[in-house]
């Protein structure tokens, strides 16, 4: 039964592989710019996917929490890893990150059912 | 000699104690959650303060820069590691980190040359 | 029959349920400063919701536009009183705000049938 | 058979009439101001729509992007030229701005099946 | 001997007076629009004055939350007051308003010493 | 005799010749990718200078306005468009960017003033 996680990487999907097909070379180059910042380099992918979870609730944007709630629990984090991380960004961004939060552990919970 | 990082310190002490004659129960409990944040719990301080910066940077505050610099060099983060925990505050939040990138790449530089 | 406002009333409670199982101190202390953030102090609650309202407009977040709506609207505010606090917002937040203000025109409208 | 470009459209005209209903010349004059900045004045409107599509991209608000991209394609931009304009937004405000070009790229679709 | 608010007084007043000779209709009404929204109306004029404060800081404008500071105390509101909006403030947009929230602290205490 | 522009720009020289040093791939491709969006393409650079003015101005960053203040008049823009310009940023940034224009406009005249 799919869940709204699953509708969000369908429609991220289609709609990314419609971009491409623009064929606007800045474009490209930055999506790709995107992708490699989360590879290993000085810093591993895990510390990175975390950095780009906190930036993402400060800056409250659902659909990149939701990304990244989803690369952050590949990369190995745990729950309570991962709790204490947004209460990093609950402090940062105030009480106007407290929709993104609740957003943020309802995607975790269904994410962990799913892989589970 | 002091430098601007010096300035920014004595400031911040100086309106901090200022804040906290205050007396307003909630603004002295916030600081002290603020401050709880970092500390160790689930993450380590030393992670912790690293997502502090990066928050700090997609969010374009160069005093949250300056002061979260100053943490990760002290909690033992090194330049190649912050070059690239900058790299990922760039692509996430864009060009207009740029001008905060060059305050950070700064404010670095002036921190090393303190704490050598 | 329920509307928007009360599908939103039920998950907020749903989730915020579930973040206070998750038992990170700092998120209920934190959730614990932003409620008695707005009760009596120095400035009594009708104004300080209105200026958790306003702060929510400029911010652009509907689920905080929603609930302050609500808590200014049982504090006492007159529609009068809150449309001239919305033209506070928009002045101040630009036409970017005019979706949020569409939005809160038709929570307020939805409460008053509600509630009346 | 409607699409959510429409869907969009009808509930703006929808809110916008309730708004001019409440009858707050603050409010009024205000959105008079906007609809006045994007007429032909030192600058066309075809430039002017532009400078407010890539403004609402970068300010992310989906929304104001719909508004703007029908408008854009009205005064004759091309999807090349669109396009165009969508990497200038993508490089100001970073990754945070994907969702919101996926948003774009769609509304641009939905838009030109509409009116061809 | 001159402060940093007569500095920034000075500044404002001269670049005000720039702008309104750039004769450009949209920006005067802009302008104009904006002397009006603090006016008395459905709110009066002091309690309008918070919500600009409130908004200046969330929105993390030091040079607004200056103006603000200056036309709150003018309107009549006391430090204790002035001290809750502030923590309204700061629970609503987090840690990353603490710099701005030193700014308006040192603000009030610089005109409360002029005005005295 | 050196004004702030030219402070700025020599600043801005140091600092990203310092970021270059740094030698960071995915940060030299940014800034690579940063200088290619305004080069001419689909749309021609005059008219992408002014969206990343403008874009400047509602993300509310001082020194991009300054860049792009300067890339614009060399692009050829006169001073009653980018007034217009001004204009569309300050209508869909609302007040908040008042301080900005401020900014800009000083700018601006400065420039002039070394141009011609």
């Amino acid at each position: 039964m799919p869940n709204r996680l699953d509708d969000f990487q369908s429609y991220r999907e289609k709609m990314n592989a419609r971009i491409l097909e623009i064929d606007h070379l800045g474009i490209k180059r930055f999506f790709n710019l995107d992708t490699k910042a989360y590879e290993e380099a000085a810093l591993d992918t895990k510390t990175k996917e975390l950095l780009g979870l906190v930036a993402s609730m400060v800056l409250r944007c659902n659909d990149c929490i939701d990304y990244h709630i989803q690369t952050c629990v590949d990369a190995g984090w745990k729950d309570e890893e991962l709790y204490d991380a947004f209460n990093v960004a609950l402090v940062v961004g105030g009480s106007i990150v407290i929709p993104h939060m609740r957003h943020a552990v309802e995607s975790l919970d269904l994410y962990r059912k799913k892989v589970s």
